[in-house]
């Protein structure tokens, strides 16, 4: 066989183009920078005249008579194609065998005029494919496959064949395809934007937009120019991976809220008037008046509760037209809500929340184990998320929390007043002080003061300066606000007065009617489904942790 | 015990004014309404002149030693209240057993000075408790307990006994309790908008809203003042069960899509551009320009595939802003979305989806039968969703269908011709068509004809005048619509151009640089989730469906 001469080539990554290109991805290891931009130069060289080359062969193939035609080209226009096999099922029970593989061309090369590599690329799992012309295999067919664009996606069928040595620049080092059959099934355009290698790197701190290269020359590509090209972005195995971590905080939110009899609720994000201020509200043009788009579901969720649902929950988006610019704040983002009544006292519902956040982060530790390390190998910096080691969730009261700060020399004189909440920097010391004595990164703290709540929050019975209220963090970031909401219609009405929040606004009638018609005791919370996941990860900005973020600059893509 | 000479008192459902009231909500059933209507009279007299003696009565207890005084009234303020047992609970082992529940107050009657009934409610089911005057028991607390407001949330503490006749009017018709305790949780406004045991009845099918009375005199309440007063509405027993079926369906997508590894993904409904025309979409004040409210994730959940995520749902708020006031459509409503990657043709997707919509129906079937007989009593006309009984959807040929009609003699000379799609009207007559032939109320049309396909669809291979796409149909009115979707680029734009989009249109921008970066071949769909409850339960109208309707008319609550 034709095939069982490629061992002796030389590895894709052995030549100093593929080992420049595979040290790119860890800057931190790269040898004379002076060589390795020679050899880059030498392989751009190289590959332009391949292309010159490959085009005038093209050409020629079209005349000549080529033996190899029904082997290669774009794929044949019919409905039913080979079925195929995903780079993640194969195994070495593949070795010798024929698969028909259909992925991405992470990379082409032609290596000479009877030799080409292709890296194929699937999920962020890579696998090097080769073609050596030899019969059947014409050497139009190796230039073809050689000079195929990056990024489009082919057709392979091939014999799947252990590597002489590992390809450590592909996932799959231990397998490789000899191949015998490639189709184009869709071409990319020759010029990318960006090429998804070069983003698999992780995007610099700074925000300084300007081209930036690393010490090998290889671009780094800057946090705007991925979300602008969030689709390429996506393709990496980082974002792969950061996608499927997402979907498992959506899936562990509602399992468990299913498990405990909750019911699925879809409150109206359209709504007629703008109970929260009109600042932080978007405005919609609805027919001939106009709309807001809800800032939570907070008002809906406790009028299902006056409505007997009991216990309920909502996966939804949440809206909120304020120009906050931080790495933290999108305009609208992923909520997970929800509300329950109690039986006897609001901890009840505390402790179901704090086992939620437990049971989220144990099973995404344990679910996505391999997810996860491929981000840390990207943003190592934070580390393993840490749980506090008995699966329960601590607990400490917002006053701990002001002692514990004042302990470390912080000025809480504000705090102790009630005048204001933590400050983020003061919350992020927090968040060190007590993974350093609690050896946790989850943690929650109860009974806010009162004087920093909103108006539908349960005062204490024991001590109204305080209320039935927590905020959950991690990593020293609050990721969900809640507490046990004012049930009496009275009660409710003299808070809002308090609070400089007028009731007889047209858009609460609905809300207070709800509560003049019997309400039970109730409390609940609200979390970020981007915040979870960003602060779990450790990643730097929560763009990286939401599939097309918005802000108040960004609408696109 | 003095409990024990309760069981000879009359029960209250034998009594006219409470056996008018049970009757009432069978209004099939009555007897001469004039006998209703003098002991309904009656029994109003009464209860006004019981409330004045109460009045009285309380501020003569308050004065007077009232020994029962700690055993009735607001509840006592501590954060400590008993665990309670809920109604659904409730078994023949409670028999003589002490139990505390807490529950609303469907209705109090006071019958004599020392004896009086209350009908509790808890998420629909209903238990009786009764009270009488005997050492503890004052007379003053049997008049706080007869006279309750009705939707008060109470705390009864009692004995769990056998009535000596089934209570017709209960759910829990072979349980009652006998009070010991009952404390006020929370008070309800002595004056409602609507009763909800008047709400059990289904709404007028007219949609005069007018104050209607059945031939019993007992109010018709209208759907306006349903949805007007949703939080009442929706503590029936037929809402309650809506609910938990519409929970259910997101559940039972979610579950069947994460089972076949879908990715949960949340895609922005704020969008840079109105790219499927101005008039159907929101527009949003964004800071300083303009925003719109996507109509769909479709161009998004593609642009997931173009990202390799192969196999991805969502389940989020769509928004139309239509003026379509029908019973059929509403300007928000909650999409069930997914898009997937196939290996060799199209039809893999739309078995998938097939299977999908099989498991959805079969499961709600088996996991809500007691929901479902629960609305069949409101609304019965539809009957039992019918299933195709191997398990596997009734798929025909959009051409087989137009077929049918015309030999039911409809005249389908547009179809026939590509000029239009089925009006509504033949859709529902072909719904009956297929019901009659194949015993079933679910069935999909494959190959549409392109002229009413959007741009992005795939035209058939063998035959261009149709097309790679489908519609679901349950009782003979669309619930989803799905396609292959045009995965080249330039395919892509030249459809555009022959349906009159413009493609250099900057909302498609980024859409068509995702194709242009290759995209494999996919396929994928649309639910609306609150018409799969419409349709499954056979609802007259999808404002019953939903839990806070918005139509171009309703933003409220």
């Amino acid at each position: 066989m034709a095939d069982s001469e490629l061992p002796t080539r030389p590895k894709p990554e052995e030549t100093p183009a593929a080992e420049a290109a595979a040290e790119g991805e860890e800057p931190g290891k790269l040898s004379k920078s002076a060589l390795k931009k020679l050899a880059k130069e030498k392989a751009k060289a190289e590959k332009a005249a391949q292309r010159a080359a490959q085009e005038q062969a093209q050409a020629a193939a079209a005349e000549a008579n080529d033996t190899a035609k029904h082997l290669y080209g774009p794929i044949p226009e019919s409905e039913d194609v080979l079925p195929s096999t995903r780079l993640a099922e194969i195994t070495d029970a593949h070795y010798e065998q024929e698969i028909t593989v259909v992925a991405r061309v992470d990379n082409a090369r032609v290596q000479s005029a009877k030799l080409a590599f292709l890296m194929l690329r699937q999920q962020g799992l890579k696998l090097q494919a080769v073609i050596a012309a030899a019969e059947p295999i014409s050497r139009q067919m190796v230039k073809y496959t050689g000079g195929l664009n990056v990024n489009s996606i082919v057709q392979v069928t091939g014999i799947v064949k252990k590597p002489g040595v590992p390809i450590a620049s592909a996932t799959l080092s231990e397998h490789e395809i000899h191949i015998r059959k490639v189709y184009t099934i869709t071409e990319a355009a020759q010029q990318l934007p960006m090429q998804v290698k070069d983003a698999e790197r992780p995007p610099p701190e700074t925000t300084d937009e300007g081209f930036q290269v690393d010490e090998s020359g290889a671009p780094i590509v800057t946090l705007k120019t991925r979300l602008d090209n969030r689709v390429l972005d996506l393709q990496t195995a980082t974002s792969q991976a950061i996608t499927h971590i997402s979907s498992g905080v959506a899936q562990l939110f509602a399992e468990y809220m299913i498990k405990s009899g909750s019911r699925w609720i879809s409150t109206p994000k359209l709504v007629g008037a703008a109970t929260e201020g009109g600042s932080g509200v978007f405005e919609v043009k609805y027919f001939k008046r106009n709309a807001y788009l809800a800032q939570s579901p907070q008002l809906y969720k406790q009028m299902c509760i006056a409505g007997d649902m009991e216990n309920v929950f909502e996966i939804a988006p949440v809206f909120r037209a304020e120009e906050s610019n931080t790495h933290r704040h999108l305009t609208e983002f992923t909520g997970l809500d929800f509300e329950k009544t109690f039986r006897s006292h609001y901890h009840e519902v505390l402790e179901f929340a704090e086992n939620l956040l437990v049971f989220i982060l144990t099973e995404l530790k344990e679910r996505y184990k391999e997810q996860i390390s491929i981000v840390q190998k990207s943003y190592p910096k934070a580390g393993d998320f840490k749980l506090p080691k008995d699966g329960k969730a601590l607990r400490l009261n917002y006053m701990d929390g002001v002692a514990m700060l004042k302990e470390a020399g912080v000025d809480v004189s504000e705090q102790e007043r009630f005048e204001n909440d933590f400050t983020t920097a003061m919350e992020k010391q927090l968040g060190q002080i007590i993974r350093d004595k609690y050896d946790t990164d989850f943690y929650v703290l109860d009974k806010f003061p009162m004087a920093v709540r909103p108006f539908y929050t349960k005062s204490c019975p024991q001590d109204p300066r305080f209320s039935n209220s927590y905020d959950f963090f991690m990593r020293g970031e609050e990721i969900m606000s809640g507490a046990q909401r004012i049930h009496d219609v009275k009660e409710l009405e003299a808070s809002m007065v308090a609070k400089g929040v007028d009731p007889t606004h047209e858009g609460f009638e609905d809300y207070l009617s709800a509560f003049r018609q019997g309400c039970p005791p109730h409390a609940g919370g609200g979390l970020g489904l981007n915040r979870i996941v960003m602060f779990f990860l450790g990643l730097p900005n929560i763009r990286l942790a939401t599939l097309f973020p918005r802000d108040p600059q960004r609408l696109r893509p």
